[in-house]
């Protein structure tokens, strides 16, 4: 298993890893099989979708933050953050195949950070079908 | 790796996709491991949930209109969308046990599509334990 | 394939089950691979975040009523259940390395019943990388 390290700077912050993960696959050498891309934070996720430009990630922190504003909240430390991380999942599975990733045109993976800026931490996990 | 192809005629449609999962297994000869069935667009998601009728469903597109449609939003095409496929999810595991699905009694697996009517394909990998 | 079973005994109930998932990984044997957590249930799913004292449980529960309870629904049974259980999902896939569960320092797994009291079952699906 392959350990990705970051540090975030931000509150809430998006780091793309989607280069990392096809670069983890090119080394695997696996033709067939699946990635998985897990995220051992309580107050990060990881999600899959359009990363051409912000608006995707800064309308998804806009609107976990209007969702999870409303009700009064008891946990002590950023409650916020840990109903957002376990709406979005902090565990994907892509396949892989022809020895590539098997993402769409327009996906990107990212890790996303709801109480930053921390060490955060993404376990990669590659299993070959063959 | 199979790869799914479907035109939905909706603007937001279900499409049952149970059946050929089920299909896929049954050819693949394989008594015990997991599929993953992965969607590879931005606005588009995998449900497994009740299909005995509609009403799942219809509810779970009233519930995510509704939730999607209360702030303002930046990304120019169908921001609703994109943050619909990102609170249900593009990728689901299901464990293969017996040489069938390990489904439940009243589950269906779902392509979601929340920006048709559109081509849409879904991604399905099977892995073997043995 | 594993299948647990459970009785819960409220109307919303989470399980704690990391110590049994634990348990099955140290006795299969297996160093590298993955854990597939799943539930086959309309109306529970499987969450990871922290379990460290209640707080965590109580505000997801509170958040998911909150969520739900805004537009009128159609299923005729328990509808919010069957869409807490969607937005949560009911698959999750864990890292094992090193002959563990490759979990965060805060990290447990839950199983959510958003419908009880019943009888419920977990499938657990573990897949070896060597």
């Amino acid at each position: 298993m392959e350990i990705l390290k970051f540090r975030t700077t931000e509150g809430e912050q998006a780091v793309g890893i989607t280069k990392i993960l096809e670069k983890i696959v090119a080394q695997s050498k696996i033709s067939e099989g699946i990635l998985v891309v897990y995220c051992p934070h309580t107050t990060a996720a990881i999600a899959i979708n359009e990363g051409t430009d912000e608006t995707f990630v800064l309308d998804l922190f806009s609107f976990l933050e209007a969702q999870t504003s409303k009700i009064p909240l008891t946990h002590p430390s950023n409650p916020k953050a840990h109903l957002k991380a376990a709406v979005i999942g902090n565990s994907k599975s892509i396949p892989i195949s022809d020895g590539k990733l098997a993402l769409g045109t327009w996906e990107s993976v990212f890790l996303l950070d709801f109480d930053g800026p921390k060490e955060r931490k993404v376990h990669v996990q590659i299993m070959d079908k063959s």
